[in-house]
Parts: structure tokens; sequence; C-alpha cells
């Protein structure tokens, strides 16, 4: 991302206009590489938001007329469901305790359910929906509930079942490197004929941002508002730097460090993986509870230059939460476990 | 900006966490520096989005029960205009022809008026509303009826009166000179108190960006989602930048140049100002009628490296617009005039 930023200011990118045959270029050019990156049909359209939270405002404003259904186990599907419910949508709430996975032979999605969200993975718990599951709920839901996947901290490495889904939506600042400032929604048709109907029965939808006008200015890879040309820029280049990787590779390669980090906690005195269901553990978000207090820990790791997170909420003082994205090395997992290995017990 | 960006790098400002003490540190200091530069009183707080277009729809949906009244000269105050709509609100239009002011003899703001919207430089025309007619619109309108000011490509040239005016709306990639990607708002109790009673009506104000999330989270200089926290760093620098300048010093330069900007085109065979009156022209954007077609002038200036804006919408082929912000040099509009002098009147 530094040796891009300079190039960007070297080509004059922060002062391109956004109304300019370069600008829709780049747009072009990143939802391109985006879409190959994570395997995104043609038939799915990339639009640029402010933020992840964002995207959740405008996907409910264009997906939901009156219901939808919120699979919640942890602070962030929270907040999915919460942004539906101050838009005044009956939004239900199917929970588990944070740690814990949705149990999918119990979860009946009612008849009326028009939009189902799922925090595929849970930042603040380490909790991950398996991709094949989401096929199961899209095979079991009714034919025309919509499903909309927030991807915020897995993409790239998850690999997204495009035709078990109708939305994603992700920010930047997670696996993919960037700094924060973008957020980023890929729909299908069929969620755009949502947004029509929903639009027509009078509901406000997202004006600039709704998906129809979104939709009307990304048919010339514009934008309605001035968008983050910057932002969207290096999100092209980080994308081609990955390609150039592989995303087979890079996928491998956070399994492996994913399973180094478990195998670390579940085999280390004063440790221990916070999701004991090995099948939804999150690859790259990795809870540990933690003997010791955290914070403890995480100045001992501030010390050798790693950042951690600590618990979320309540869990703050207990756990320590590993991000483990694309741009972590195999090393920095060695010295982390090292560094954990010598402190933690104490 | 370029320089700034390399040391952002070198502090690692791009992966900061907004939820760091470091991150509290640069919303403050950005906001104060912003504060000296416009002459925000403390009374105002200052609140971080995505861009100009989103803060005119949380001002809207946070200053707005029921009614609005919009002065609508051109594109951009009808894009506030249309948002209001979009919002359901009963959104009155004052309207003049692009290029003319507003007569303010003539403006009776309605008794129901909540929200009294003005597009105080008008983008698409060059036609700016003086600061004083807003103290007489203040003065004379209801008690109640709020004032909102749309700086977007005034700022920081304009002396706000905040007096006179509850909330102000801009963002950052014009007279400040950074890339696009932060929209910001500066609002005063009573804006406050309006959007918690619209609120207790049961009105969507923004979810997380609703005034009294974005006011909670300000508090302790936090924001309710993750912001863009390179840009706001970049902004607190380059308004210390400005501030180090001098503002009067910045406002006295564009003042100079606008005014050069002016009698060139009033003096030039194959040019004259679109605004006539001469009270309500804009410092920062001056627009001239031009004979030859706009885009041969455009394509002239930019072979000299000078980049001009054709007029806007209708106007594309018979007008230039001149940005004149504090980055361009009086250099920079003498090469201006100078060329357009040479090839204005083929």
């Amino acid at each position: 991302v530094r040796a891009h930023l300079g190039e960007a200011l070297e080509l004059g990118i922060p002062s391109l206009s956004h109304r300019s045959a370069a600008y829709e270029e780049i747009y072009r050019d990143t939802a391109t590489a985006l879409g190959e990156l994570l395997g995104v049909p043609g038939s799915f359209r990339v639009f640029f938001v402010g933020s992840a939270s964002e995207a959740m405002e405008r996907i409910i404003q264009n997906g939901v007329d009156r219901t939808c259904l919120h699979l919640v186990g942890g602070a962030f599907a929270a907040r999915f469901h919460d942004t539906a419910m101050a838009l005044g949508k009956e939004a239900r709430r199917l929970e588990v305790a944070p740690g814990r996975g949705f149990d999918l032979d119990r979860v009946a999605v009612p008849d009326d359910t028009e939009l189902l969200c799922i925090t595929q993975n849970e930042t603040s718990t380490g909790v991950e929906v398996p991709m094949s599951d989401i096929g199961r709920l899209r095979a079991t839901a009714p034919p025309e509930t919509l499903i909309v996947l927030d991807v915020v901290s897995s993409v790239p490495v998850v690999d997204i079942d495009f035709a078990s889904v109708d939305g994603i939506l992700f920010s930047v600042q997670k696996g993919l490197g960037l700094p924060a400032g973008l957020g980023i929604m890929a729909v299908n048709e069929r969620m755009l004929r949502r947004a029509a109907a929903v639009e027509a029965r009078g509901h406000y939808t997202g004006g600039l941002h709704s998906f129809a006008s979104l939709r009307a200015r990304q048919e010339r890879w514009q934008n309605p508002a001035t968008p983050n040309v910057l932002f969207i820029w290096l999100l092209g280049r980080v994308c081609r730097d990955m390609l150039a990787r592989g995303v087979a590779t890079l996928r491998l390669e956070t399994r492996e460090k994913a399973g180094a980090l478990y195998d670390f906690f579940s085999g280390t005195r004063g440790f221990a993986p916070f999701v004991r269901d090995v099948r939804i553990r999150s690859r790259t978000v990795v809870t540990a509870d933690c003997e010791r207090p955290a914070g403890e820990l995480i100045d001992a790791l501030a010390r050798e230059g790693l950042v951690v997170a600590p618990g979320y909420g309540e869990r703050r003082s207990t756990q320590i939460r590993v991000a483990n994205f694309p741009a972590h090395t195999p090393e920095d997992v060695t010295r982390l476990t090292g560094t954990l290995a010598r402190c933690g017990g104490q």
C-alpha cells in the first residue's frame, strides 16, 4: 500500500476528477480486479459507498419492504440488526451465544422473510459461518428470501458461493489492508429488482446512494456522489497484487497460519481457543481465552512490535483476538506464538 | 498534501486503530485546527461522515420533522432539495435563474419552516450568497427556523458568520485540497436539540450517523462507525499549514486572484463574467461565458497543464468555470489568463 500510495501521487490520482474518463477506467479496472479476486460473477454489480456501516444501511433500505431475519452471534451482527430496527423494519433476530454456531437444523426461515442477513465472519467473536451452511440455508429458505453476507473481516480469504447469495458487503481496512474509508457492495439482479419494488412502495432507499441511483451511474462506471477515487484506485492495485500472488496460495497460507495459531492456543497452558467447534473457527480472526489479563499480553506483544486486539466488550480482559490477514506472514505468526509462549502463562 | 501523505506513512497513520487514544488525539486536533481556520465557535461540534452528499442526507434527517425551505439557484442546491424530497419532507423551493441572486426583500420564510437550506457558494454557477444576506435572513426568518449552509466550494475562503447559522456542511476535495472521501458537518446545540425532537417523533435520523449517535461518540473524540482516519489526519495537517500561512492572507490572496480573473473576463473580447451582479460573484468558482466552444478552450489550457471545468449541464459548451482555491497561486492565474488571451477570441 505504501508503494502504491507513492505511485498514486506520481500519477496525480488524488486530484483526478471523478467525472473524467480516467476515473471511469479506474472504477472499471478495480471492479474487474476485485471480481477476479473474489470470484464475483458478471451478473453482480460492484458499488462503492463510504463505509461498511453505510453499506448495511443501504442494503436494508433497498432490500427490505417489511421483514428481515438476522443471524446474530456477536456485536457486528447485532449492529446489522440494529440498523434494520432503526429503519423501522420488522427485523427478527436468531441469536446464539458468542462463540457458538447456528444450529441450522433448527433454523426455519419464516415464509415472509424478505432478506436474510448473515455476518459470515463475526469479528467480535471469531466465529465463521461456513459457506456450505449458507448453501443449505439457500436451499431451505423460501425462494423469495434474498441472502446478504457481511464479509468485512473475511475477504479476500473466504471463497464466497455467489450462487447462494444475492449481495455481499465489506470494507477495505481488514483483509485487503487499505486505510479505512471505503465501503463496498456487490449485488445481483434479484437484489436490484427488490430495490425497485421497495422504492415503488414509497420507501426512501438512500437518495443518491439508492441501488437505483448507484446502478444508473455504474452502467457508465460512474458514481452519483463524489467517490473516494484514491482508495478505489489503491484497491485495484492491491487486488492485482493479490491476484499475482495467487488466490489459492493466499487462501492456503491463511489457513496454515490459522492452523498454527489454533494449534498453539490449544496446546499451550494459559490459553484455549474461544470457539470450541473446529468447523466454525474463523480463519481470519483467531480468538483465544487467556489466563493472564489480556491487557498484559497485549502490552508484552506491543513491546515486540506485534499488535493484537483484546476480546470484544465484556470479554475485553479475558481474551485476545489475532487478525490473520494476507498481509501477515508466517514469520509474524511464529513471532507472535513465540512471544505468547514466553509470557502467556506467567 | 503529497509531503503529508509521505509523513502519514512514516507515522503508520493508515493502519492506526480508530479506537486508539492516538486516533482520539487526531480527531481532537483536526477539529481544533479546522475550528481555528473557519472560526467555528466552541459551541459547535464537528462530525465526520463519508461525503458532502451524506452530510446533506443526515442534516435533513436530523433537522427536519416536516418542512424545509431551499434557496435554489443551481444544480447543487437542487441536489440538497432533491435529498429532502426523497426523504419525504415537505421541501419548498425558492428558485432563481442560474447566475442570478436571491431577492432577499421578496424572500418571506414561511412561519412553519423548520430548516432553511442555503447553498452558500453554488459550484454549478459561481454565485455566492453574501454572508451579510444570511445575517439578514437570520434576522427576518421565524425564530424557530434553523439555517444550514452548504459551503462545499467556499471553505476555507468564506468567513462564516456562525451567529447566523446552525450548521454547515462541506467536503475536503475543493478549497482544502485533499483527495475526495470525507464529508464534514459542524452543528450547534440548537441543531442537536432539533435532532432529538425529530427522533422523538419517530423519524429515522441516520442510525450510526444520526446526530445523537455522532454526538455521543464525539464527546470522547470517537466515531460510531470506522472513520477515514488517514484523511482526518491529513485534514488536520492541511488546516495547520493554512493557519501558518494566515487566514487573512489566504482570503486576501483569493480575493485578489478572483479580482484578476473577473477583470480579465470583463475586459477581454470573447469572454464575459456569467454572474453580472458583482456583489454575488463567487470568489472561489469564477464562471465566464465564452464565444469559442468551451471544449476548445479547455483543451488549449490542458496543453499548458492548466485544468478548468466546463459550464454545468446545458451551459457545458458555452462557459468555463475556474476554480480559485488557496492552492492556486497568482502565477497560475496569470498563466491562465495569458493562455486564454491568446486563444480565447479565435
